[in-house]
């Protein structure tokens, strides 16, 4: 490919990018002139330092209306074109920038869903999903250490076999709830140890990865959102340490903060409540730190 | 908004920039590992750089579902949102760099066919589509100047009611057609003086032109694509002096040196050919340079 750009053709090119910039002058609403203005120029930059050829372009197109067609009301593949480029995470940084101690965010993903069954703390969120009991407790406080009272904590996460509750069918609850903080600010539920599922790859995004020889598999992880007033939501997750995802997971969801130990127990090893395991099971302290609104 | 970003901040942002493109380190073909690091890091810096907040994004995902959702064999929403984003016009600059004294290139369009009807030179390609008669002829040669015999000349526009024959019948032709040039590197034949129209504009790219106060008109043009062997081929334009478009092209397919006289002769003048004319037309010269394929 010929790189070398005469002085002719650079002011051809230039010339290209300052019209098209200017051709949203006229537009009223400030905020979407400068959205338009930076997406312009980075894109004509993206052609131009890449000397995109034609059919390059041509597959651009493709890709983008292959990923329109199997778009529906239950598989989004432009959030999964997002997730898997890193945008949707950049997104979420963007918008939670770290303040001191709180908790860190990542991905919310598309399997939150409104109507979860309440627990009782110490409750159960399995509802018979498949998989390893897993203990998990902490506290609630704000970023100045004081115990929150009557935050809700929704958790949600996929059975052994990697599929949500939802995947079965849209009806279905199980593997997911949601509960309230304690007067003291602590929680504790029994869920499952999470397991690495693949995002669904069998559409274009699917092709794009395999093109460039990368994994579908998200490292494991246990979903929480937590609210209380005058608080930021939370949107994260909690990662088991030493998973063999890790660092590659698909979306780069994965935060260094947000690992943790996930102690494995034997089967019939006293649990924290009594309760009698048959199985291994594991336990996980996640201690939640909110931001405040007005921060 | 609070674009303060503090340097932990910057480091959360920039290591899931190194992230992702460290993500495309196992792919095997250099130019697809090449293009997805250039994209990633672009799409990373419009998103930091606007501080892009998580409704924006949500909305971009809309957009996308519904180009797609609109988008069919006889619609391409892609291409338009390409083509008015000046993306599609810069990738024909980054391809066709200029050479010498060499036309100039401009977007091919959706309206090509390849079986349009065969004229003789001084033949008419309107074949009865409604519009003023105009009288194109020129030369085709070489950057050296030399007449280039047999040259390919294909032709099409869109009627005074700015559409293209396939827009009211896919198998109907209409102003448009292809003629070879002379021994001495001639041609000429009688189309339609081009005027202006707008491309489809009742989905979410003409909802976005209006949001940003564009209009979705194109220049009035004429389409030309010419190829000889042992020549570049050249898919071009040209464009009526003075029309009321102009650099306002939705597309930006208008350069200075493809804007041509289009001279306006009165009812019954004599014409080139001898035609006699009931009504206005008009008359415009063309010559082609073609650019050796080996440059």
């Amino acid at each position: 490919m010929d790189r070398i750009v005469s002085a002719e053709q650079h002011t051809v090119e230039q010339r290209l990018v300052d019209n098209v910039v200017a051709s949203f002058d006229a537009c009223e609403d400030p905020r979407l002139k400068e959205l338009m203005t930076s997406l312009v120029t980075h894109l004509h930059s993206f052609i131009r330092e890449t000397r995109l050829t034609e059919a390059e372009w041509g597959s651009a197109i493709e890709f983008l209306t292959a990923a329109g067609h199997i778009t529906d009301d239950v598989r989004q593949e432009f959030i999964l074109l997002s997730d898997t480029l890193g945008a949707s995470m950049q997104t979420i940084n963007v918008n939670n920038q770290a303040v001191q101690s709180a908790t860190e965010a990542t991905v919310f993903g598309p399997f939150f869903v409104e109507d979860s069954p309440e627990i009782e703390i110490g409750g159960d969120m399995a509802f018979g999903a498949p998989g390893e009991p897993c203990w998990v407790e902490g506290t609630v406080t704000d970023t100045d250490g004081k115990p929150l009272s009557g935050a809700l904590i929704e958790v949600w996460e996929a059975d052994e076999h990697g599929l949500y509750d939802v995947q079965y069918d849209a009806t279905k609850r199980a593997a997911r709830a949601h509960l309230h903080s304690s007067p003291d600010g602590r929680y504790a539920f029994w869920g499952l140890t999470p397991t690495p599922y693949p995002i669904p790859h069998d559409g274009p995004v699917g092709k794009m990865l395999e093109a460039v020889g990368r994994s579908p598999l998200r490292a494991s992880h246990l979903h929480f959102m937590v609210t209380h007033p005058n608080c930021r939501t939370l949107v994260t997750h909690i990662f088991p340490e030493g998973d063999e995802i890790g660092e590659k997971d698909a979306v780069f969801g994965v935060k260094p903060s947000l690992i943790k130990e996930f102690a494995r127990q034997p089967a019939t090893s006293p649990s924290p409540d009594g309760r009698l395991l048959e199985s291994t099971w594991s336990q996980v302290r996640f201690d939640i730190v909110l931001a405040h609104t007005t921060m």
